[in-house]
């Protein structure tokens, strides 16, 4: 039964989480979370991941997105979690911070699961499946609508390296363009996964 | 007199220094160090900054570029500089390398040049004045030729600060765009003198 991996995975049943993450989220954040799910599902189905923490990992990782930035912060500060991040803002934290939070609240406590959380916005230079997975995902779901994305799901349809490697020079690109903080970990996969 | 700068901030006169940088460089890059230094000088008159150490700094800056990798690697090893910078390639290693060899070599210990040169490819997040006079100088000397120089050029001679920030932008982006690597010391410098 699908719904095994809830309770599995999580600390509530299929019916419960989903209410928890809904109420946590605005309604377009909610159909985000669900759009990821359903697409990390095929990636992993495609690629030869695990289905169910693909699912799982695509439904929480953004429940804490919409948190106030002083109870991030207040994450950050009582698990010792790198200062470092503090100059990046609510893009870097709420995946480093979230996994603290979903493991708290949701009672995540798969280590594959909530490091695909952690790194689901920078990346890192040394992903497993599963991260790329989930980066993937929320990169090309299906209300994702910018320039660019019909490559990316054109691409991952035959290989899911290279489309890491396209959503992280994208995203880079977009960064500088707009002027934007760059978060050291975001360089190291470029490095990695991006130049030569 | 103007040649006092060569034995205030070096071991020889201005002839024999010439005469050393000459031997190792290219024709092409002994007429780009001659340019950053005249480059250097006149933004060190426009900005108020040390005419003879930028004079003498863009002189030394590309002092090793030419050396073999065997010979940069080695500096690295024997100094214990940061071992991260092994995978950067020359780009990377000539600046900071290279304050040894100049320093070993010509006898540049002004803390101040040494400084800038090791930063004039990288910048970092805390420019001093003759880091971005050089970092700057290095970019526009009038050899230069590239889409965006002339902007640059403009840029100069109003604002040192502003044309740190288009160096530091426009070498990103290209940085990006070709997918070469990135050395985590140029994000620094971008956080810092781009991103808001």
């Amino acid at each position: 039964m699908i719904s095994d991996i809830y309770t599995k995975y999580t600390a509530f049943e299929q019916e419960e989480l989903l209410e928890k993450i809904r109420i946590s989220t605005s309604e377009k954040r909610f159909k985000h979370v669900l759009a990821v799910q359903e697409t990390a599902i095929i990636l992993a189905k495609r690629f030869g991941g695990d289905v169910g923490k693909a699912s799982i990992a695509g439904l929480v990782h953004d429940y804490v997105k919409e948190r106030l930035d002083e109870e991030l912060l207040r994450v950050v500060y009582e698990n010792n979690l790198d200062k470092e991040i503090i100059a990046f803002g609510n893009n870097i934290w709420h995946g480093v911070a979230g996994t603290i939070l979903i493991e708290e609240e949701l009672g995540v406590v798969d280590a594959e699961i909530l490091q695909a959380v952690s790194v689901h916005t920078t990346g890192s230079d040394n992903m497993a499946l599963l991260d790329k997975i989930l980066y993937v995902a929320d990169f090309i779901e299906p209300n994702r609508n910018f320039p660019g994305v019909e490559k990316a799901r054109e691409l991952v349809k035959v290989n899911l390296d290279k489309t890491v490697k396209y959503k992280t020079k994208h995203t880079l690109l977009r960064l500088v363009e707009n002027e934007a903080k760059i978060y050291p970990k975001t360089i190291n996969t470029y490095n990695k996964y991006v130049a030569n």
